[in-house]
């Protein structure tokens, strides 16, 4: 089944942009009492704004949310570009025979219960699925996934999700996890240009989305969630062809015992031993990542951090303990604490209140006070990124613990603008650190600093350990992509 | 110099009660117009509830906030059992003298620029506070710290802290991050026997401290922030001796090269090399960390977790890629999520609505719905525990992904009453999981489930990683406790 699938795809490599910009949309089960207020997919895209036609289709319903209903898609009357099927696993085979005499481009297979049952027939239920479209025009998305959110294309699964563009794709064999971690993306400056959920991939799968992303003028960055492909090679070339032309980050789920038996329940795709993708990701130079929190950190620094010149890091921040750890943390994650040039330490010694007694070092001791920031705070900062030795410059606050001494945000607000304008006027990237805080207020303050930093471009993160190591394989990625 | 405060120390084994429960406290270098409002040490104090007396002294005032203020230490006309020093670094010297003669318990100097200040003459001046209290009554802890903080004996360094008492002892040579994770800890349950700000170790230093907190009864669980030892020897005896008798956590400072440098400008204590730290760790049973963080993580695991009997982990959360992922990290971290026993699977698949036609697999899928928690989530939590093959529950909650959904937060309060509620029935330890938001309404929701599952006495995390991470190593800690 698995070798039939596969070349069924690679005899399909054609124009996915339907898959993106439909203008019509059939949605298979619609809910015959759905409101503009449940949330179903008819709703949803008409919140989001999807400017083609919709077709709500149920047999026992004339009109859905004010729109003509029709029993089944044979009967509408034009071309459908795009079908939402949202019926009982049993059903689909029906409905999708019917898709394809009607000669729709894209059927997005909402619908479990197939090679993700672990059983039979499960299994045989998919491959009829393949075996209906096999030769036709019409392409089939899933089954057992949520399909895709593209804001240019007026397309979403949730509506949760921004309706600003971005150049951040996603290609994912599981959707729950993008409901979480898109709102903490847009939280940070993050949107998207293509997103696709693509479950159980009977017929397209992760290579051609991505021998797509890879040419889309629209994308910059490509985020993978992968459990398995059915074609292993296509996959590679797909993924170092993309990678050429824009960073790939990889989240391999199965990697561990644990987590292979895991798929089996999920996606049931072909996972591939830990021996082999590590091979994978070192003939790629795909970016490869552990988690979905760690995903997040790693699109934040490669869309927001010009690529570091190498892995010297000047960090700013509190002093003591704080930043003994936050160097170490930095040289644990690959990246290299230089000591500063005489010329720096000169320069930084000039500035008042910074260097009483002390010698300055690197981590330079200078941020949040009780009063706000440090006054030569944007001189200092200049002054630590014009070292030679220094590629980039980690900042930290945490302002929480400053809460007690403020009256109210105001300095906090004021601190974020000097920072935003500073690393603006730098040449070298800067890593913002803007640490969590350990109630509503302090919280209240990193969210509104995190969402600022995002909003003006800023590279945030919420612990060095994230910043060091996100960064850290920003430097590794274009460091390879030269050699 | 760092032989003789060796020996210093080492002849000076004493109690250390007047550290924590000191019956008189003066403060020299108190502030003229120190009020209730601004953060002084006395108004600190008063705020927190100390009961003892308080001794201002300032040549130039004769009363501070209602208190009689004293030219000097030695015209006050009682015995002063603490004396805080927050005066310049050269006149530190006199005032210790003046200490000595006077014979106060412990004196705490809070001033910086002796070993720290990186220069010659710090270094003289901190050795001459080791010679003026040799062979006194007088001990010292400092210089350039913040001192002590302990609920029970009414002392604080920090108005951020809570009152109340907890069982964990924190032994720390920075006193910034303290003010930093303190209340963060305390946000998830965690409060504190007694903590020690100690700052350059002239006198007191850390072994003592291990040695006292070892035999102390309020204490069940020991944090170090070390960055240096005079006495390696000792602090490994110290270490090892406290390990045996309750977890010593050490966050060991200046691992890297660009970490020990910046403690030259910290505390300037003697580093020693990763290489004979690793042999400590191995040989002390410690538990290392490498954040502050972790820190977090790791106190947390060991004040709530029950020990589990293995590395064998049922997942409870979200399936999909997340469940996936989230096996993947547990057996990364060293946990392992086995396939669960087919009694286990038998019942979880009387669950309505759990299991429609997919096996049940380890991690079982159930959570959050869009209607608030699912109904058979505390029947399927204790199954899961059931299982002969699971020695340790993960349960993750997302929160924020719901929030669009709910009415307002009741589902959430009645999800966090169902969980904490079973996870107390249960016989073995569960680590929960509950995520952080992206915005205040989702954030709002994490963080009071935070607090509530801390306060009922779970372990709680916001990441996977954080708990799988910290609860392998309570195994190991246990496993290596018994061979």
């Amino acid at each position: 089944m698995k070798q039939e699938i596969a070349s069924g795809a690679q005899t399909q490599v054609r124009d996915l942009s339907k898959l993106f910009y439909p203008e019509s949309i059939a949605v298979i089960g619609a809910s015959a009492d759905e409101s503009p207020r449940s949330d179903g997919w008819l709703g949803r895209l008409q919140r989001f704004g999807y400017r083609g036609r919709l077709y709500p289709i149920n047999p026992r319903a004339t009109q859905i949310m004010g729109l003509r209903s029709y029993p089944s898609i044979a009967d509408v009357p034009a071309r459908v570009d795009y079908a939402i099927v949202a019926v009982r696993a049993e059903l689909v085979a029906g409905v999708l025979r019917e898709c394809v005499s009607k000669d729709v481009g894209v059927v997005h297979v909402f619908s479990g219960d197939f090679a993700d049952s672990g059983n039979e027939q499960g299994q045989l239920l998919q491959h009829e699925l393949t075996a209906i479209i096999r030769g036709s025009g019409t392409r089939l998305i899933g089954p057992n996934c949520l399909g895709v959110y593209c804001p240019s294309g007026g397309l979403t699964f949730n509506h949760g999700f921004s309706k600003q563009a971005g150049s951040l794709a996603i290609v994912s064999q599981t959707g729950a996890a993008l409901i979480r971690i898109l709102p903490l993306a847009h939280a940070r400056g993050i949107y998207c240009s293509k997103v696709v959920s693509y479950g159980n991939a009977a017929d397209i799968d992760s290579p051609e989305l991505l021998e797509y992303l890879a040419h889309d003028a629209d994308t910059r960055c490509v985020l993978a969630y992968i459990e398995g492909v059915a074609d292993g090679r296509r996959f590679l070339d797909a993924v170092a062809k993309c990678n050429r032309e824009k960073p790939v980050v990889i989240l391999k789920g199965g990697l561990t015992g644990g987590g292979a038996r895991a798929i089996m329940s999920h996606t049931a795709t072909l996972v591939g031993t830990g021996h082999v993708w590590k091979a994978f990701f070192k003939k790629t130079n795909a970016i490869a990542i552990d988690s979905f929190d760690e995903a997040l950190n790693q699109v934040v620094a490669l869309q927001f951090l010009r690529p570091p010149a190498g892995p010297n890091v000047g960090i700013v921040g509190l002093g003591g303990g704080l930043g003994v750890v936050t160097a170490d943390i930095c040289e644990k994650a690959g990246l290299h604490v230089p000591a500063l040039s005489a010329d720096t330490v000169r320069s930084l010694q000039t500035l008042k209140g910074l260097a009483v007694g002390r010698g300055v070092r690197n981590p330079v001791e200078m941020g949040l006070g009780k009063t706000g920031l440090f006054k030569g705070f944007a001189d200092g900062l200049r002054m630590l990124a014009a070292d030679a030795k220094v590629y980039l410059v980690m900042v930290q606050l945490y302002p929480e613990g400053y809460v007690q001494h403020w009256s109210g945000s105001r300095q906090m607000e004021e601190a974020i603008d000097i920072l935003i304008d500073t690393v603006k006027s730098l040449q070298k990237p800067v890593a913002t650190v803007i640490g969590l805080g350990h109630d509503m207020e302090s919280m209240a303050l990193t969210l509104n600093a995190h969402q600022r930093c995002g909003a003006s471009g800023l590279a945030v993160f919420a612990t060095p350990e994230a910043a060091a190591q996100a960064a850290f394989k920003v430097i590794e990625y274009y460091a390879n992509q030269k050699s």
